[in-house]
């Protein structure tokens, strides 16, 4: 077979996943499909109330009975299809086998009157990269269809225990180290909220379906803004936490092994009560015991507290930037940054000007980090099936790139220890100035919101938190209104990047689009970020607090 | 200059360190020297029982100012000095810069009444890999000789900030790689209990002083064994923290940005008390504010309190192992091992036997680990100078080893991490079938007490814990005896390295010296090993429970 033939033969088994009472017969004709599931007459009014909950909620009112898992299973599956029947999302979709788990859940609960743990029922999606026994894991690698996974990840062993159900794997961009969601087997997911705008990537398909509500939590990876991009993008919290703090094992990836930066494992939601429920879960299992690269750190109510007794005193120490120095955001991103700095000083915390460190340095080391095999890894999986590169992926790594060999390899690591370190310093001399403690820092996640297809071109906001591997949380803010964003009249372009960034922006084809800012922390500090991203969400009414 | 004209240089400028009244007139002709300090006439009693105290009561005399740190440093300078003629122990020697600061700390204790940190007054020897702003670091390499560093290690200045006081860096084997303490710069490092013996390496020449009580807290690093080994040697304590616990930044090294496997810090010590101090005050400095590959993990009362109780009732769980399938241990190892788990047993606690999980391929994946840049990095230092290769390290990598290339190390990367997880699931496997929780494994450290000269050959016991990254306590055990320890009748080879290594045993050549073993815990168990290290010494009569 040639790999059209594969790649045919994969997207008509898709397809065939769906059952047809759940098929769209008409397709909306609008940019947006957000409100297609109350129209589309094939969800009933508790599914669409299901599916527009909090998990917190659901776990709930599964724990107590008042839910059964089939009922809520069966309400995402149904919406799920209506998402990828619109936007793409799906690589794997199987309702069949999440309705059986879903069934012998609730006759575990039947039987015993305990749920099975703290996820007991509630649906999650994955992206491909999780390996679940018995599906297939393409990663959007046309010579990867049709390989059977035999065993699990470590997390969707562990998600199991805490009583997960699993339904569908999600769309990723070919290579995975891109922002949009395009690859050859499942073609281009696209933006629920307009489908002329990406959903964001590597996580996508996650993006895609979670702001669509055909998922309620969903997990992906991020080695570059894989995670925060496809939150931002839809108006959704998301959770880039250190490395080391959740289980990355077993999963499929490109380049794996290399770890000089390392992808991690984090959920995207709709709110941080929603990712609280899921970091917790997991770290209950001990994802120690099974997976050698994390760290045995339990989740620590005592981080949080340090942090809400900060908020119960107007005592928060907040740094922010709205320019890394390379590349201007989009002026709804500016305005994004100016609403929650101003939201937080209005209930008097403290908020600082953070100049970014180095952001230039860190984000070309991070490029060189990428590329350090010369493609090789990609590429090699490209022509085991003859498929093309998607473009995207053939402007980051050029092929006829160099590999970088060991003692070159050292030397990026003394660089990056280097960098690191020096950052830490920053933030000691900051401090040692104020004379207090710097609780985290807001900061653009992408330049623009929500952008239009193939115009995704500086990662750097996102990447050189990844290279300090420092814990982000994505928090979503507003929309871009074409009547106030107005074209940044006064800019000037620092270099040819910043200059082709800004030319993208147009207040007419972006009005609507999300806008989302990132509240970063340093290393393995998840519980105070998501602390203080739970209190901006909450100001800005873009919360839920159950 | 040649660079044995360097090399001449500074032997004559470390020797002139040595204050004249300090110098030995007539060495002593015994094999050992330990029992030369007494007979010296150079230190007074005072002098002896300051040295011959533990760290835990020295700082808390030095708290109450019942002791002044120059009293201290300056005991500590002398008997270093007497330790540095006997075993060539010492690259750098600084008695003068000690006594200004340690002068210093008095004055402000006199001021304030008040100690400046937990190791107030406290003299600390360290390896030659830490610098320290205006001395030299030749790490024992010729080209490195009249290097003088411009900043301090973090390590360094942290202990600064508890109160420490620097007078010694110690000798290293050239390039760090091998068990033994030789280089062209200062010679060969002697084992202070029996000259013909090795101090152990890399951290020997802190293995050496510290032995001999010229130091009473030292610090090695250790990547294969280099802390442990030495401990070993030397009838002293020794932690191999896992990496991320305590800080590396700023250090000197060979192989500067390998990251495969990590070389890490830790304390040399005469009891589990003395490395307890040093820990919780490093930890309490937190390190992860200034070096970012540090966990933000303090000390935790909390996990050593889980260790205590279980000592109370009889109800610690160790597995054990005296062959890791590889190379059998001499007879005085075999009893050693025997000798701890029929003293714990005693105390009613479970021991059960531990099979070593694939140890033959974890020490030939990190073999190949060490040898990843071809031997580029060492090789090349050496012909910055001309110096030979010493024999122990050409043996160790060869020049004409290929370096690896990329997507090979990511392999490798592929491999470690899948041989971390198995070997976890191996612990969930017996714990499962034990209904019990593993909390150490006792094993061999070496498969010889401490050896004679040039016959280190097999790394393994050490470094598949270093694969592992997880935490080791040496502790102390006994001694060879002539009498009871025979030569192994039924000894029958598994491999040529198994032959080799047991062909080395002679009774009467070994008679008297020490015999170690490990207590191995999963990674970042820090607080929980050294609470049954200190067990397990105490049980023997070798720990000083102050």
């Amino acid at each position: 077979m040639t790999w059209e033939q594969v790649v045919e033969d994969k997207r008509a088994r898709l397809e065939a996943t769906i059952p047809s009472e759940w098929w769209i017969k008409l397709k909306p004709t609008e940019d947006s499909v957000m409100a297609y599931p109350k129209q589309s007459g094939i969800m009933t009014p508790e599914e669409l109330s299901i599916t527009e909950s909090s998990a917190v909620d659901l776990v709930a009112q599964l724990a107590s009975g008042k839910l059964t898992s089939v009922a809520v299973t069966t309400a995402f599956c149904k919406r799920a299809a209506l998402a990828h029947q619109l936007t793409n999302c799906a690589l794997e979709f199987f309702p069949e086998i999440a309705l059986k788990r879903a069934k012998e859940l609730d006759d575990t609960f039947q039987k015993t009157g305990k749920p099975v743990g703290p996820l007991h029922g509630l649906p999650i999606s994955l992206k491909d990269q999780f390996r679940i026994k018995g599906l297939e894991t393409s990663m959007g690698y046309a010579a990867w269809v049709g390989k059977y996974d035999t065993y699990n990840s470590v997390l969707v062993d562990l998600l199991l225990k805490a009583g997960a159900v699993f339904y569908v794997k999600t769309s990723v961009p070919q290579s995975l180290m891109v922002c949009e969601t395009i690859n050859n087997v499942s073609g281009r997911t696209v933006n629920p909220r307009n489908k002329n705008w990406s959903c964001g990537g590597s996580s996508g398909g996650e993006g895609a379906i979670v702001g669509f509500r055909g998922g309620i939590i969903g997990v992906g990876t991020d080695i570059g803004g894989s995670i925060r991009v496809p939150s931002a993008f839809n108006f959704l919290y998301g959770l880039r936490p250190s490395h080391g703090r959740l289980p990355y094992g077993k999963m499929a990836n490109s380049m794996e092994g290399q770890e000089t930066v390392h992808s991690v494992c984090g959920p995207l939601t709709h709110s941080v009560a929603d990712m609280r429920l899921f970091v917790k879960a997991v770290l209950a299992e001990q994802p120690w015991q099974y997976d050698s690269k994390v760290i045995p750190m339990p989740w620590r109510d005592s981080e949080a507290e340090v942090i809400k007794s900060k908020i119960g005193s107007g005592g928060l120490t907040l740094g922010f930037y709205n320019c890394d120095g390379v590349v201007l955001p989009h002026p709804p991103i500016l305005r994004g940054i100016q609403t929650v700095v101003d939201a937080m000083k209005e209930k008097g915390h403290t908020i600082v000007p953070w100049k970014p460190y180095k952001h230039d340095f860190a984000v070309n080391l991070i490029n060189g980090i990428y590329a350090s095999d010369g493609g090789t890894d990609v590429f090699n999986t490209l022509k085991e099936s003859g498929e093309p590169a998607i473009p995207n992926f053939a402007d980051l790594i050029n092929p006829s790139l160099p590999k970088i060999d060991m003692n070159q390899l050292w030397d990026v690591h003394l660089q990056k220890w280097a960098f690191q370190s020096e950052y830490l310093e920053q933030f000691r001399a900051v401090e040692a100035e104020l004379g207090r403690e710097i609780d985290a820092i807001i900061a653009p996640i992408t330049p623009t919101a929500a952008i239009r297809h193939n115009q995704f071109k500086y990662y750097g906001y996102a990447s050189a938190i990844n290279l300090l591997d420092y814990t982000s949380v994505v928090v979503p803010v507003t929309f871009v209104d074409k009547n106030i964003d107005k074209k940044n009249a006064e800019f000037s372009p620092l270099n040819d990047m910043d200059k082709t960034v800004q030319a993208e922006y147009d207040p007419e084809a972006y009005h609507g689009a999300p806008v989302a800012v990132q509240i970063v922390g340093r290393r393995l500090t998840e519980e105070r970020v998501m602390a203080i991203a739970e209190e901006i969400g909450r100001l800005l009414g873009n919360e839920i607090t159950p």
